[in-house]
Formats: structure tokens, C-alpha cells, sequence
């Protein structure tokens, strides 16, 4: 039985997250729609990461068996006739490793979350940027994002639900940079914890705005404690960039 | 009677275009609604160009004259709030000089046209870019672009019901450049004929396909017949960038 693997590009907005559920529209559900149209499979979709509802994708990943083998650019142009007109797009599909795992072979998964800092009200950014209108020191938040980066136990920037094993993670980047009146905060790291990436954005969005130092947000880090933290950040400002695996896996 | 300037962001998505019209939702008519729910005043509010319907704006300029003095400010933030739940913003507003005029008084026009080079459909910029599948050279482009540069009769460029009393304008810069799977197309005259933008765009993807060379472009604009150009490129790839005016006009 064939295993492919797709890049996967989505609009968040209209969608209860990746993640197939009794009721609403996800990710996941249009997906398996999609591939029992093209060829009459009742496949599963496994993906790289759950994003929640309104998270968009740049380059989500995910894997499929097939019991028919069919050619990967074929699959993907039925794929995405078949998706329309949900704002669903497959970028890439290939051939993968019988052992290959959408979300247990990945080693690095990379997020983009996006600040607009401006008065106005959106209207090409709508649900596609966090609007704050304070206006935000990016300097002063890259500054204090480092004492995050590295291995730690994030418990202050876990969701409650959160089914990982352990609160301990190791994020290798965590960068914030100003264009004009965007601000872009990168995060990498080889797995997140739920939420973790909206928690730490409402954290130095405090130290943005100079009501918290770089020292409270390591105080915040020290507690454990998901209430030593600044509030999550809204979902529709953030963006599953890549998703990275060794070398020939995917 | 006080006079305003207003620099104004839409996503020209729902939009009949810029004027107002008989049927349907026009730019013009949902600021006038919200200047009317402001204060009460039927003032006509005077673009600076026509946006068509489905063409965006990063930075269209307008004016217009209120009986009652009111702080810019805080007209900025009133229409804000009226212009809810519509795609349009006030990014800007001053008081202007009384013989100031959105339209008469601007000395330079910015314009951008993305193209979408990808096989992919469009998810997060459905809307706001033009999908081409075939790729694209964007050097050739750039090149073939620059015999449109200068003075010159743009009629093979210019829509049938352009109401521009001459079809001589000066084009100041037309410069392709690519990004990635993008490409963006930046055009800049004091003013341009009906379509000229989107005609040239559609023009110089016969060039970016290979089918027509650089001096393919030359003989179309010596034509001076619209048959003899490419076909007008969809509005939902174009942004009004910005309108320029001379110093303290406004």
C-alpha cells in the first residue's frame, strides 16, 4: 500500500482547525472528502501538527495510504480540483517511505505569527493578522524572547489540554522583527506544545507594549504556571510555516 | 466649509468598484454612508481614481468638505467605526488646503499587480492575486516593460470607455521583479488611461509565456489599437499603492 506524502497550504479562517470533529468543517475532513472523490478511497490524513480553528498553513505536511498506486503529480492535481472551493491547496505530493510518519518523523516544525500594528481596522489582513494597536517595541520583545529560546520546561505557555508527554521542549529560535507596521515573530523548534507559540506571543506583547521587562518573562518561565503568563494570543495571526524531516524521509 | 484628506485601505473583493452606482456596494457609497452615520452630513467624498470592482487599495486618496469643523482625528476614528463591518479603513486624515483635489491635484500614481506563479490554487490569496500556471519568465518581462516606459499614445492599452480626453500619458516606471513564486509588477505615472495597468499586465505575460518577444511589445504600443495588445489581466491582482501630491497640497 503506497504511502504519499503532501504539502498542504490552507486559509484557516473558515474552519473549526485541522483536526476531523463530529461537527463543523476541518482541515482534515475536506481533505478525506477530497481523496474519496478522486478515487473512491476512505483514507486518513494524518498530519504533521493539529492546528486549532482559524491557523493557516503555508506548508502543513501529512501522509496517506493508498491501496490503488497512482501517480504523485495526478494525485495532486485531483486533489486540488477536488477541494474546490475550499481554500485548501496541496503545493507538493510525493512518494514516502513506507515507515514515514507526517507527524512522528518530523524533526522541525517552523511558525510565523503576525503582528499588525496599526489603528486602522483590517481589511486585506482581516483574519489573516492580530491588529494591536498599541504601538509595540519589537526590539525590547526580541530582546526578552531569548531567555525562551533553548530547552525548557514551558508549562506557563501550555494550554490546559495539551496531550504531550512532557512540558519540556527545545525551541531553537524565537525572533521578532519589525517591517514597517507588521510585526513577524518566527518560532522554530522540533514539536510545540498546544498553544505554545499564541502563549509566548501574548507574553512579549506585554513587553511590547512596556508593561512587562525581559525579566518578567523569564520570572513567567521560572513558574511553571500557565497563569505566570500573558494571555494567548488570537489564532487567525498565526501560520504553520514548514515542517522539516531528515533527509530522504519525505 | 473645512476640507479633509483621507488615505483609505480596501480589499476590493465585494466591491462594484470605487463609484458609486445605481446597484450594488460601492467604496464611495459605504464612506459616504459612514459619514453621513458620523455627523449627519451628505458629503460626496472625491477618490482620487476609479478603482473597478474587485481592484484593491493600499493607499487611495480622497477629500471632502464637511459644514462642521471636526478634529481629524477623530473623524478618522468615527469613520472607522461606521465603515464596520465593511473591508475599508481610514489609514490616514488631515485638513486640507480649500482648492485641494483628490483627483486634479495628485502628480503621481502608484500601482501594484501581483501575479500568483504557482499550479496550486489559491487559498490565503484567493482574491488577491492573478494565478498563472505556466511559468513565467519575469527578466523577459521586465525588459519587454521597458519600451512602455516614457511618453507615449497608449491606445492599444487603453479600455473602450476611457474617459481620459487624451490617450498620451507618461509612464514613469514599470519594473517585473520576481519573489519566489511571485511576481510583482510596480507601476507609477502622474495618471493612467481606463485598464492601462491591467492591459500592460496582460500584455507582458505573453512575453513571461514566451510568446511574444520585446519587440512584439514595441509594435503593439505603435499600433495604437487595442486588438493589437494582450488581453486585460483580471482586477483581483491589483492595488492602488498610493497617490502623490505636491508638498503641503495635502
Amino acid at each position: 500500500m503506497p504511502r504519499y506524502k503532501l504539502t498542504i497550504e490552507y486559509d484557516g479562517t473558515p474552519f473549526v482547525g485541522w483536526q476531523r470533529q463530529s461537527e463543523g468543517l476541518s482541515i482534515q475532513r475536506v481533505l478525506e472528502e477530497a481523496v474519496a472523490k478522486f478515487c473512491g478511497e476512505r483514507a486518513t490524513v494524518h498530519g504533521a501538527g493539529r492546528t486549532d480553528a482559524g491557523v493557516h498553513a503555508l506548508g502543513q505536511a501529512a501522509h496517506l495510504d493508498l491501496a490503488k498506486p497512482a501517480d504523485p503529480f495526478r494525485i495532486m492535481a485531483a486533489l486540488n480540483f477536488h477541494l474546490k472551493p475550499h481554500p485548501v491547496a496541496i503545493l507538493d505530493c510525493r512518494e514516502a517511505a513506507p515507515d514515514f510518519h507526517a507527524r512522528f518523523s518530523a524533526i522541525e516544525r517552523r511558525y510565523l505569527y503576525r503582528i499588525a500594528n496599526r489603528r486602522a481596522p483590517l481589511t486585506l489582513d482581516r483574519n489573516r493578522a492580530w491588529r494591536i494597536t498599541v504601538p509595540l517595541d519589537a526590539g525590547a520583545m526580541h530582546a526578552a524572547a531569548q531567555s525562551l529560546v533553548g530547552k525548557h520546561d514551558f508549562s506557563s505557555f501550555r494550554a490546559a489540554d495539551c496531550q504531550s508527554d512532557s512540558p519540556v521542549k527545545t525551541l531553537d529560535a524565537l525572533d521578532v522583527t519589525r517591517l514597517g507596521e507588521e510585526i513577524e515573530i518566527a518560532a522554530r523548534a522540533r514539536s510545540f506544545l498546544h498553544h505554545q507559540v499564541r502563549n509566548m506571543v501574548g507574553t512579549l506583547k506585554l513587553v511590547g507594549e512596556g508593561k512587562w521587562r525581559a525579566r518578567d518573562v523569564e520570572k513567567a518561565l521560572a513558574a511553571r504556571d500557565r497563569a505566570a503568563a500573558g494571555a494567548t494570543a488570537p489564532a487567525e495571526g498565526l501560520y504553520l510555516v514548514a515542517v522539516k524531516y531528515p533527509e530522504g524521509a519525505g
